[in-house]
């Protein structure tokens, strides 16, 4: 059966659900997977210091591994991959690189460049809490526009927090320096996701005031 | 100038900038509002228990008043409003309302959606750094989503997180139980968003191990 590519964002957004069950025959090309992984990651954060990191698991074995930590879940041995979205917590540490790129591009004046490495540098003195609240959100960000790029490709996704992170880390020799956000894994389904209710906007909406 | 709606994904995706000047005549009407809010929230979240609320902001004294809280960004005075996503911090309490219904819809049998209820009231006893992290991790999920919905329908956005989060919650009366994940302000674009560089991918995947 060939992959359903869905082009359109208003369909895409409303046929993406999670999906627990996977092909197991079936390979994302390492091309595609850097193609969806290169998309996502076109995600705004904050002050584009893009403090995502991905550790992409497709190997049989390392799967087999991960099985028990992610709570015996059906999906890791069945999906293509799992991606761990990493946070690393130094992420202000690439500054540097990341706006005299920018300069060097010719999409910042130097003045600019060298305000926004000094700012980069502050990220430096917040406390643990604050640096991982950032890395969380921006996380959050640039896994769900990973999760549309895979699905616009033909492929689903689950997002799981349901994991031992800090076995993960153990296991999988994470560094201290990166939180695991959160582990999706990604395939071509076998069967499709179920769908499921949100809550009516006006328990969630606010307007001007909150009420 | 008419506004460019864009349903291709793939477009979409790259075209999304963060704009910081907007037309300040132009008021996204409240049903479009809606729309976007409610495609947003389509997002997957944490056992579904959708902890995000959001405050839209769209009178011309409140936007005046969030101005200096926000670092007098221009673009909460011009933008035709500016979203609070806000993280509920009692989240899970919707837990029995979300699974209640989604039984009534015949998404879920009596005894699955009584092991769902019974699991959402554990997440009472976590603590209130991995309760933060997950409302920032969904924030971050249904954020995401929200910009690329209102570029589909033509609109700007940019992700806001520099501004007085306790200030904002003492002026806003945001009670206590609501966390401030970003600020969005969303609008018709009067300039266009600086493109901007992104890390090549290699620096930030790991395929396999992290080396």
């Amino acid at each position: 059966m060939s992959l359903k590519r869905e082009n359109n964002y208003f369909n895409l957004v409303k046929e993406r659900r999670s999906v627990r069950y996977y092909d197991p025959s079936i390979t994302i090309p390492r091309e595609e997977m850097e193609e969806i992984l290169t998309e996502a990651a076109l995600a705004p954060s904050s002050s584009n210091l893009q403090p995502w990191r991905f550790l992409v698991i497709d190997e049989k074995e390392l799967k087999e591994k991960l099985h028990p930590i992610a709570n015996n879940q059906n999906q890791v041995l069945q999906a293509s991959a799992v991606i761990a979205v990493l946070g690393d917590m130094k992420w202000y540490e690439k500054g540097k690189e990341i706006y005299s790129q920018a300069y060097e591009a010719g999409l910042m004046t130097e003045d600019i460049k060298d305000r926004f490495i000094a700012s980069s540098a502050m990220y430096h003195r917040l406390d643990d809490a604050k640096k991982k609240s950032i890395v969380d959100i921006d996380g959050g960000l640039v896994s769900m526009q990973l999760m549309l790029s895979a699905k616009a490709r033909g492929y689903d996704t689950v997002p799981m927090g349901g994991f031992n992170a800090e076995k993960f880390k153990q296991e999988f020799n994470v560094p201290d320096q990166y939180e695991t956000i959160m582990l999706i894994a990604i395939g071509k389904a076998a069967n499709p996701g179920f769908p499921s209710v949100r809550l009516p906007l006006n328990e969630i909406t606010f307007w001007n005031q909150i009420i």
